[in-house]
Parts: C-alpha cells; structure tokens; sequence
C-alpha cells in the first residue's frame, strides 16, 4: 500500500519507514525536520551520528532498489500544501508520528508548552481535516502514549486498550457504559496526546474515519534490522534530560561512567517496547484498520513493565555504574504498580522483543561505540515543571 | 476587584462587562473584535445595531460615571502582548469568553473548523501558561457548553455538574472513580470545549490554578438592566443560520413572517438561560473561585430545558408564525431527555429569569423594532456538517 510517514525522519519514524519500505510498501515520508532544529536549540545531537534524509534514502535505494519520498513540509503550519499533497499522492494510509514528543522538553518553559500544544493539536487537527477535505478513503495510525492513563488510577484492574466499562449510577439501578479511559497526563506532552484522542473520537464519529491510536510505552533500542544495514541509515539515539528516555539514557550514562540518574526512589513502574516492536507492531496495526464508522481502534504498543528502581540495578550489574537519586520533577506516586492489557497486538501475531534477549547488549555496544560524541552537561534535565521544583547540578564535569 | 473579561465584545462578553462594571469592579475588557469580523466575512449584522467598542465605553461612563478599560489583543495570535497586560494590570480574576463559540459555523468548511480548533485551543491554552508565568494567583472563570456532556448519554441520571462518580470494576471487586463526565461534543465548536476541559484539568493539578468552567446552555433574550440603559449600549441579536440561538432565531423569524425552522423534529431537548441570568452566574462564579489545590469547580448555568418543537409551538402560538421543519445536519437522537442538575448556582443564590415571565415578549419586541435589519437570505443554515448532507433552501425571497 501507498502509506505517508508523518515525523519519518524521527526516532520511531525513520525505522518505521525502512520496516515498511523493506515490506514492500510505498512510503513517503513528510517531516518538517523539527526534531532535528530541536537539537540545534538545545545544543545536543544524537549519540549516533544520524544522515541527513537526503543521504539516508539515496544510501537505502543504492542498497536495497526500494524508494522512499520525502517532503518537507511542516503540518501545522502548511495546511493547503498538506491537502494538495493527499490529493496528489492518493495514499492508502498515513502513519502520524509527526508531534513534538518529549515530557521534558514539553515542561521548560511557556514557549515549549505553547510550542507542542499548538503544534501537536493544530498539526493532528490538520491531518483529520485534510483527510476528510480530501474526500479519500485513508486509514490513520498515530502514535499515543500510554501516559494518557496516569498511573495507578485502576487500582488492581489492569489499564484496559483505550476503553473502560464502567458503571453509571441511575435513579433507576447502575447502567453500563464504555468510555474512553479517563485521561491523567503528567506532562503538557501527555496532554496533548488526551486532546489527540477526543479530535480522533470525534473525527470517528461524525465523519466516519478510519483511525487507530497506538499507545505507546517507553522505547529503548535503537537499531532495527534495516537501520542496522549500514551506518548511514543509523537511527537516532538521544541521551540528553529533554529527549533521552530511561533505559537508553542509563546505558549510555553507564557507557562514560556517569552515575545512572533516577528521579525520585525510582519506584514507578512503567511499560516498555523495544523499537524492533515498535516498527512491527506499527505494521500491523496498518494491515488491520477498523472499518468506517467503527470507533476509533486503540492498542497498547507495550511488551512488559519494569520498575525504573530496578532497570538501575539491571544496568549497575550489568556495568558496574553506580545510581544517583535525584529530585523527581512529575507530580506522581512514589512508587506505582502498573498492569497493562496488551492481548490486541499479540493476538494479531506479535512475538515480543524481551529485555532478557541480548538486545540490551546490542544498544549498550551502541552507547559505547559512540560515547566520545557525548556532551554530558546535557545529561541532567533541567526542565522546571511547576514552581519551587528543584533539579540537580551536573554529576560530571563537561 | 479588578477583572479582564476576555471576549467583552460578544454577546455574553459585554453585557457581562456591563453588569461587572455596574457591582463596582474594575473591568478590562480584551477582545479582537472577531466576532464583528466574523459578521463581515458572512455578510451578515446583528440585528441590533451595536455601537464599537470606544462608543460603548463613552457612553456607560457619561451615564454611571464608570470606567470600562479596552484592550484590542488577539489571545491566539499575541501572546506575549497578553502576559505583560498580566503583570502590567496585576488582575485579581479573569473571565474567558474569548472563543469561537457557533456550531454551525465551526461546520462549514476546513478553515472554519481550523480556525474554530486553532484559535480556541491557542487561546485558552495561552491564557493558561500566561497566568503560570506571571507567577500572579489570578481566578479563571471560562464559559464552557452543556455540549461537552451530549444528551442522553446517561439515562434517567441527571447530568452532574462536571464530574461524575462511577464504579469501575476490578478484580478485587468494584472500585468508586470520580472521572470527568465522559466527552460527547456535537460539533468541532463544542469539540473545543471538551479540549478546554483537559486543558483546565491539568493546569489545575501540575500549577495549582483556580479555575471555574461554566457549562451554559443555550442563550435567550437581548438585553440586561444595563444594556437598556441606552440604545448605544445595545447587546447583539443573531439571527442568522450560523450565530443565531434557538430561541431568539424563532421570536425574529415570527417578528418578520418566516416560518419557525426546526431541525428534524424538534424532538431535541435542550437547556436555556436567560442573559440576565448568564451576567448573574459569572458573578457568582467570580465571588466563589475554588482555592488554590482544588480540582477544577464545574457549574452548569442552564434555568430550564425544553424541546425544540415545544419552544416552537409556544412561539406560534404567541405570534401566528408557521412551523417549518428543515433536515437536521447533527448526528444525534431524534428525541432525547435532559435532566440538569443546577444546584450550585441556585444553592449560591441565583434567582432564576424563567420562559414563563414577560421577558419573552421583550425579546420579541426587539425583534419587531429591528425587524427591517434582517436579511432574510442568512436565516437558513448552510454548514455542510458531513458528507452527503442534505441542506435548506430558503424559505423567504430576499
């Protein structure tokens, strides 16, 4: 099939678009580049020495004979462009990866937090509009998160796939009713991914889209068996406080001899999918759209859920690191339990990348092969979610 | 107290400034002035001549001896303009009517839709960041929609105000969840709102804002106490397809011989307010802000429901006018039930302006004064909501 990679060019989306490309389908990919003007504002860049798009499809056309597109476009702000496209290029569907997706970053400042609210839901609003102005029948798959919950909200129920049965009291006894699960976000990021959902509920419902959210854990990983082909199609590997997410941000502080950072006693628990996963079950969920007027589609992409606390300890094992406690920024439990449904990719024939499968070896190899390009005053996050919050100094000289 | 009325302009916004003005506060007004652009872009006027802006003030301060401040500052589009008249004006409260705020017109095309979702979401969510930032302990008060509940979605329970407890099951039995009540917007306009909601709930949790979402129902009548002063402080009257309200598009279609147009049925039950109620009820809110730390207060600002084709039948009968009944473009039930609970505002104090009282005939005789303002080729709605839709003919010549 014909299929637009909205954010291709990303940590999820660059892979995303080799795994599909490699299976055979069309693939554009559309990105504004933002990710990396972020790093350019950040002074950071990724672990791994990532190509320009130009060079990345040249190299992986030279490679394999496939091609893959790519415009330049920014969806928030260049609507018409983004519809004439749709009409142009007719696709069958589009995977939408192409928000502004980090917690940390999203909480630096009011230009950040206006930043990815005015992106992020302008942007997705942007797609729905366009697809229905269209007037073609396309499939939407976009990247949730799993943040959406909150954590701890269910009690012992494990957090469902996007609805919830509940039970509504009436002056005439209980009646049941399905509803989106009640949304909790930690972040302005996480926020924006709750209003995502009610555009999508919506846009479902009243003009009959094919939309499937994917709730997304953390991901760690960074080579997928295509980016590994060479190391101009490298993929991304961020290890800085904003963009860096846990188990790889441990990795590659193990791989300089930082101590490993945990955010307050590091006893939330949280879902995790190795990016090898992700681009699988990205694939999947296109190949099993909901019909038109179905509601919207939701999975939870996750494979198992660790205790950051003891991901540390893991990794210390693993590395001899040593772990360094430090303030926790979210307002959130101390510690949390976390029971995730996950039934829908794996009856769909997922078979999960494990933490315990060696591939931790393989992104700490990775850490390792690059870590003189680390820059390690960007390691420590210094975002200031609400006022009085206190963050930490540097643990190592730069 | 000192107090910004964002929106001041509107419909709701002046007379609100002007009853704020009257109880002795300091009122600010901020407002770009879209909904008179809006009228222009539609070619259409309210059926009151309403005076600008500068004139308005003139004319309440020569009458009371009040000042009414004026600001022309675009929320969306200017923000860094709207944080420094924050710490410039150093407000105690701020009331938000600053939003897109027709269905039909959030329906008519995918600018309008844009437009709707970009400007409102922009706006508040800037509102928002702008109160962190200023670091200033500011009361929000937002005029939400009794559209964010939908109709009939919890059977023979009354609609709660905001939030609404139910049991969640659980492998250790059944738990008690208070959740927001479940979205069910109507159209992209009511959409916003439900986005709001989200917006407000997390400011309210990570910043410790005090924020009151109003859930008014539909609008009637033109004018309050202060509003009759004087011809050139005149409330708006919209009649047209995409502005006008229920009510008052019947009492100006009987005031020039048009047929009452209902959509479908008129089966629909919806909740009403008097003006003179909605100035009320957002001083009350004002005078009860939640503390600081304190979930999002959530009233709904409705007096009374009614059906459509009630409303309609009771208008025929005082004035003569014909029934029209037209397709009805929203994906709703054909006939629903509404039951509102309404405790807060009158718990509070408020003294309700009921259908039954004399005031719909004051409303009928300013249709009848301005009767001659009206063009008759606006009163028909012409918002494609879906694909496939039937619309209206006129039903008048112009």
């Amino acid at each position: 099939m014909k299929v637009l990679v909205l954010g291709g060019d990303g940590f999820c989306g660059w892979p995303t678009s080799l795994h599909l490309s490699d299976a055979g389908h069309d693939v554009i990919v559309v990105d504004n580049l933002s990710r990396r003007e972020i790093d350019l504002e950040l002074e950071v860049d990724s672990l791994t020495p990532i190509r320009p798009m130009g060079e990345r499809i040249r190299v992986w056309k030279a490679l394999t004979g496939k091609e893959i597109g790519f415009v330049h476009l920014d969806l928030a702000e260049e609507y018409d462009r983004f519809e004439a496209l749709l009409r142009d290029l007719r696709p069958d569907a589009i995977v939408h990866f192409g928000e502004q997706r980090a917690a940390p970053y999203s909480m630096r400042s009011s230009i950040a937090k206006r930043y990815t609210v005015d992106n992020n839901v302008r942007g997705t609003h942007n797609v729905l509009t366009a697809i229905v102005s269209s007037g073609l029948d396309i499939a939407l798959v976009h990247l949730g998160t799993m943040g959406v919950y909150g954590y701890g909200w269910s009690g012992s129920a494990p957090i469902p796939e996007g609805y919830l049965t509940v039970n509504v009291p009436t002056p005439d006894g209980e009646i049941e009713r399905e509803i989106l699960h009640p949304a909790n976000p930690g972040s302005v990021y996480h926020l924006t991914k709750t209003l995502d959902q009610l555009l999508f509920a919506f846009y479902a419902a009243n003009d009959q889209l094919r939309i499937t959210d994917l709730h997304q854990g953390i991901v760690w990983g960074t080579q997928t068996p295509q980016t590994a082909l060479d190391e101009r199609l490298i993929n991304r590997f961020d290890y800085d406080g904003d963009y860096g997410t846990v188990l790889n941000r441990f990795l590659m502080q193990a791989a300089i001899g930082h101590p490993l950072t945990v955010h307050g006693t590091g006893g939330q628990t949280r879902a995790f999918i190795h990016i090898r996963d992700t681009v699988r079950c990205v694939e999947i969920a296109l190949d099993n759209p909901p019909q038109s007027g179905e509601k919207v589609k939701v999975f939870n992409q996750v494979t198992e859920t660790y205790r950051v606390r003891d991901l540390a300890e893991l990794i210390s094992k693993m590395t001899g690191a040593t772990i360094a406690n430090l303030p926790n920024p979210r307002r959130e439990a101390v510690e949390n339990d976390l029971i995730v449904s996950r039934d829908k990719f794996l009856a769909l024939g997922l078979d999960p990348v494990y933490l315990s499968e060696g591939l931790l070896e393989e992104a700490r190899d990775i850490a390792l092969k690059y870590a003189d390009r680390a820059d390690v005053t960007k390691i420590i996050a210094r975002s200031v979610w609400r006022k009085g919050m206190e963050t930490s100094p540097d643990l190592m000289e730069g």
